[in-house]
C-alpha cells in the first residue's frame, strides 16, 4: 500500500489503532493501554473485521503482559487468563478472535519454568509475528484469486473486508487490490452495508485512498443492479467459515448469496484459514451477534426510528456453502465439495 | 383511522401536507398556496407515495385554478396546462402522477363554453373526489386481500405503502390494518428502506400510532430473517404496474421478491387500479428515475461517504410478474396470468 494510513500497530507504549467509528470524516487514532481499553474497542467497533479483532486480541494479551506487576510467571499467567477470559467476551462470531487467543496462550504454556520477562517478550514478539503475518496471508490470498477476477470485472463487495479489517491489505479487497495492481481494469460496487455502514465509509475511503474506482450503493441496490447486467461476481471475506464451507459473514451477505445464485453470478469468499473452524460442523452452530438497539435506530443525533418501537440487530447471517462458488485462502482456491477441500488444506498447513 | 393526524387534505387557502422529510421527530403541517410550492414538495419528497402523489397533483391543479388571475375560461386554460406541465416534471415513475393530471384535465376539456369560475368550481370538487375516492380505494384494497392473511402472520413490507403514501389508510398497510382490525394477531417488520428511510421514519410511525405490532428491521436482514423461518408473507405497494404485471415499486423491492420465492414465501403486491399503466406493456418501458447523491450519501449534517466517491441512487427497480404471487386492488384478487386478469379486471371500471 502506498497510503500512510495503518490500522492497528504495536508501539512499546501503546497499542495504536485507527478509529474506524470516525471514518470517512476523520483519521484518528487511538493509543490504548490496558485490556479493557482495547477490550472496549472491539466491542465498540472502533476495530472491526475478523483478522483485525484477532491481531487486536494479541495485542491486548501483550499488552497485559506488558503492565502485570507480577513478579513471577505464576502470577502474570494470572494476570494473561484474566485478559484472555475479557477479550474472548467482547464478540463471539469472528472466529479469529479465539484462535489468536489460543495462539497467545500457547506461548505462556510452552514456557514452563520461564522466568516472567521471558514469558513477556515471547508474548510481544508473538503478537508482533500474528500482525506481520496477516499483511502476508492477505497478500496470498490476493495472488491465489486472481485467476478468478475477469478483465474489467465489476466487482460487488459487502461490508468491509479490507486493509481496516486486517492487519493490512485486506482478504476480499486483498483480491480486489491485486487484480487492480494487475491491470485487470476493475471497477468496485461497494454496499454501504446498514447499520454501521462499513461499505460507504470504510470500504470507500480505503479503495479511494488507493485509487481504485468505486461507487457506493445502498444494500437494497444490488438486486436490481444484477437484473441489469451490471454486476460481474461478488467477493465478501467471512467472519467464521464451518467444516462444511458454510459462511458467517456481515449481516445481508446471505441475501447477496441467494441473488447472485439467481443471476448465476459467481460469489466468492476470500479469507484467511484461520477464518476456517474445524470444530463447527456447519452454519447452525455458528453464534450470531444481536448487537444493540441504537446503532440500527440513530446515526449520530438522529432518530431514524420512533421512539418505543423495537428493532432487530443480527450482525452476521449464515451463507450456505451450496451458495459459494469458491472460497480463496492464501493456501489456494477451494471449490465445492468444500468438506473434504477444507480437510486437505487445513492439512498442509 | 383513530389517529387525529391526516397526510394530505384540502382547505380553501391552501393545501396542507404533512411534511414526512421531518417525521418521526417532528409532526409538521406545511401549508402550499401555488403550484411551484407543489411540485417541490413533490419533488423533494415532503410527500411521496404514488396515490399521495396523484392527490398533491390534483390539488396542485386546483390551486392553479383558484389563484389565477384569468378572467375568462381560455386564459385559466393556459394557467393549468402550464401547471399541468410542471406538476407532471415532479417525478417520472409513478403513473398515478399522470393518472390525476388526466383526470384533472378531462374536466377542463369537458367545460368548453363554460365561465372561468364554474372549470374552477369543477376541479376544487374533482381534486377533492380524487382524494376521497383514494381512501376509498384503499378500504376496499384491505377488505379484497384479507384472506391473503393468516391467522398471526409476520408480514414484511419495504418503503412506505400506508396511510402516507395514499389520502389515507394505506394500500400494503391498508391490507395490514383489514387484518389486524380484524383480530388476525399480525406483526409487521418493517424494511428501514435506504437511502430516504420511509419503512423505518413513516410505516414505523403510522403503525405505532394506529397500535398495530412493529419492528424495524435494516433492508440488508430480510434475507436472514426469511431462512430463519421468521416472515410468513411480503406485502408491498408499487409505483406502476404495467400491462403484463410487471411491478415498479421501491428500489430494493425486487430483491425481496427473489428472495421470498427462494424461501417459498408468498409475495404479495396491493395497489389501486390507477397504479395500473396499460399503455406500458411490460416493466421494460417504466422509467426509473436516478435521484441525487446526496440523499445516499449523507443523513442530515453526517456524510456517510468520502467526498469525491461516486454512488448510483435508482429510486426504484421492476419486479417481473413471474415473482408476484397476486396483486390485490379494490376490485379483487389478481393472479397470474396477469395480463388477462389485469384487462378484465380494467375493463370492469
Amino acid at each position: 500500500m502506498s497510503s500512510s494510513w495503518f490500522t492497528i500497530a504495536w508501539r512499546d507504549d501503546a497499542v495504536v489503532m485507527l478509529d474506524q467509528r470516525r471514518l470517512p470524516a476523520e483519521e484518528h487514532y487511538l493509543e490504548l493501554r490496558d485490556v479493557e481499553e482495547i477490550a472496549r474497542a472491539i466491542e465498540d467497533l472502533a476495530i472491526r473485521g475478523a483478522p483485525a479483532i484477532g491481531c487486536a486480541a494479541a495485542m491486548g494479551i501483550a499488552r497485559a503482559a506488558v503492565i502485570s506487576a507480577a513478579g513471577d510467571a505464576a502470577g502474570l499467567i494470572a494476570d494473561l487468563e484474566r485478559a484472555r477470559d475479557r477479550l474472548a467476551k467482547t464478540r463471539p462470531t469472528a472466529v479469529n478472535l479465539f484462535w489468536a487467543l489460543g495462539r497467545m496462550s500457547e506461548v505462556w504454556a510452552s514456557h514452563a519454568g520461564a522466568a516472567a520477562d521471558a514469558i513477556r517478550e515471547a508474548l510481544v514478539a508473538e503478537a508482533q509475528r500474528i500482525h506481520d503475518e496477516d499483511v502476508a496471508t492477505c497478500r496470498a490470498i490476493g495472488a491465489a484469486g486472481l485467476e478468478l477476477v475477469p478483465e474489467g470485472g465489476r466487482v460487488l463487495t459487502h461490508c468491509n473486508a479490507g486493509a481496516l479489517a486486517t492487519a493490512g491489505y485486506g482478504t476480499a479487497l486483498g483480491l480486489v487490490r491485486a487484480a487492480h495492481d494487475a491491470g485487470r481494469g476493475i471497477e468496485v460496487l461497494a454496499d454501504e452495508t446498514r447499520p454501521f455502514l462499513q461499505g460507504a465509509r470504510l470500504t470507500a475511503w480505503e479503495l479511494q485512498r488507493d485509487r481504485v474506482p468505486v461507487t457506493v450503493i445502498t444494500d437494497n441496490m444490488a438486486g436490481h443492479l444484477m437484473q441489469e447486467g451490471r454486476i460481474d461476481l461478488v467477493i465478501v471475506g467471512a467472519d467464521r467459515i464451518a467444516a462444511n464451507g458454510d459462511v458467517a459473514n456481515k449481516i445481508g451477505t446471505y441475501a447477496l448469496a441467494v441473488l447472485a445464485r439467481a443471476h448465476e453470478i459467481p460469489f466468492y469468499v476470500a479469507a484467511p484459514r484461520t477464518t476456517i473452524d474445524l470444530s463447527t460442523p456447519t452454519g447452525r452452530a455458528i453464534p450470531i451477534e444481536e448487537r444493540g438497539r441504537d446503532e440500527v435506530a440513530s446515526l449520530g443525533q438522529h432518530a431514524l426510528v420512533p421512539d418505543g418501537v423495537p428493532v432487530r440487530h443480527p450482525a452476521f447471517d449464515v451463507t450456505p456453502a451450496q451458495l459459494v462458488s469458491a472460497i480463496v485462502t492464501e493456501a489456494g482456491i477451494l471449490e465445492a465439495p468444500y468438506g473434504p477441500a477444507i480437510e486437505r488444506q487445513m492439512a498442509d498447513e
